[in-house]
């Protein structure tokens, strides 16, 4: 299999769960199931889901049922979006290519609909087949991530705070360390964990996800730049516009550019303790480096 | 100890261990954990915690370490109201006598607490000392009591939706059993989960905290009639101004001062399997029904 048909099955097999994970939209109240559905189905990459998954494979050969567990990812990453898309956060219309789900639901359900893809996150951990040792552990690396210290929501109260601040390199660093990072991170140890990996293997993907985790935004800012709106499938140059900290901000775009072959060349040596079966966690760093969307 | 000194001595338990488990308020991203501060010590009555406690008492005498679980009620509890104060929820500028979160920090970062408090309460379950399938059965209890079917979120939104309609004697039920029932529910069977309970235990507890959960939410709407805002510590009036459906509405309020009676009475009946360990429980289902704010 060439990694674009990997990344498909796999995408296929993270939709299918989804779809069994989320309350149907004939199941009451449906208003909220819908609004969860619309924007969990609205086109999403389903990167963090994969890279938990290539995760677990890396550590053991057939990690059966680690779909679920990979779901959460996307139903937080998911929760973020419709918050961050609100008219009292980054205010946007456009998410994907299509209307955001505030824009669709009224804002009143779209909190309500972030607040429930959060809880279900939790909801399904506490839920899947797996020894309540490492359900524990999966929760809790979840929630660390997805908090406020050094985690997701850090991220975005630094990135909010950081529109009226001057661009340096260290407020960069921090922002998206936290704000996209600290999931990325999380997604492969939690495929590591899931998985049955050592400490030094969940070093090891620890590492990789953070380098990972840094190319991956250094390459949305490049894009968000170079690309017009329509192949980002959202507003084009709102960065700019909101005066955001970004790399070509800080550091112009061919430095960038390179910061962002330097990243996925650091993820590469942080998987020297993987045999072959890291195979797909190799080329999903390049994937992530060199895509234009 | 008088149940008043009771109460007042586990309210000052819950609210050193809240001080404990939240980030200070000089923990970078600073602003936000002041916010998710600012609401959690606006004078909440700590009534989920206090139940928690209560139920794990009826069930082992020393739960020790319980404060932490029974806290993470509190936190959901929080970020459940943070959200429902909002503009495009129920617009509310006062609570407990206090300017709403978003009031005093704005919209964004009101949102934020709300998702950081909701991600907060599972990092707590994660991290307390309690064997692992405890702590996962507390999690499950406590995210599905939150959620979108027959859960906090799910009655949010039946009674966002129930505003224009007729207001039916059903109706009012469903929402009310889902929208507060569902984590008194929770409240006091987490305390047994994590004291230890027998499924008989667990069921009896359960409908102890269905009838306390019914009597509190008649209770609360009577008051919303009866009590100036003062008391109340909120706008009072605001549920026919917003034409919410309630139980004076629905039965008048001599009915319903009868039915927050009933409800009392049943909560006691359920407790009957339980010796005076329980009678804490008891005590706290008279105090429910015959407070004043």
């Amino acid at each position: 299999m060439t990694l674009p048909e990997y990344v498909s099955h796999q995408q296929l097999k993270i939709d299918d769960t989804l779809r069994r994970l989320v309350p149907s939209e004939s199941t009451p109240p449906e208003s909220i199931h819908k609004a969860m559905r619309y924007s969990l189905f609205a086109g999403g990459k389903r990167i963090r889901p994969v890279l938990c998954m290539a995760a677990a494979e890396a550590v053991s050969d057939s990690p059966v049922g680690i779909e679920s567990a990979a779901c959460t990812l996307e139903l937080i990453h998911t929760y973020s979006l419709i918050h961050d898309d609100l008219p009292a956060l980054d205010n946007d219309d456009l998410r994907r290519g299509m209307p955001t789900c505030h824009k669709v639901f009224g804002e009143a359900m779209a909190i309500l609909a972030g607040d429930s893809l959060l809880t279900l996150a939790f909801q399904v951990l506490a839920q899947i087949s797996l020894e309540p040792e490492r359900k524990v552990r999966l929760m809790e690396e979840l929630a660390v991530a997805a908090g406020t210290v050094g985690g997701m929501i850090g991220g975005q109260v630094h990135d909010i705070e950081g529109e009226r601040k001057h661009p340096s390199a260290e407020l960069l660093e921090a922002i998206h360390k936290a704000k996209t990072g600290a999931l990325l991170r999380a997604s492969v140890r939690m495929g590591g964990i899931y998985a049955g990996a050592d400490e030094d293997q969940l070093s090891a993907l620890a590492s990789y996800g953070e380098h990972v985790g840094l190319a991956f935004q250094i390459v949305d800012d490049v894009l968000d730049v170079e690309q017009p709106s329509e192949a980002l499938g959202k507003t084009a140059g709102k960065d700019a516009q909101q005066q955001k900290i970004t790399f070509p901000a800080v550091y112009g775009l061919a430095r960038s550019r390179e910061m962002a072959e330097e990243e996925r060349m650091a993820a590469h040596l942080a998987l020297r303790p993987f045999d072959e079966r890291a195979e797909r966690l190799r080329e999903l760093a390049d994937f992530i480096v060199h895509r234009k969307a």
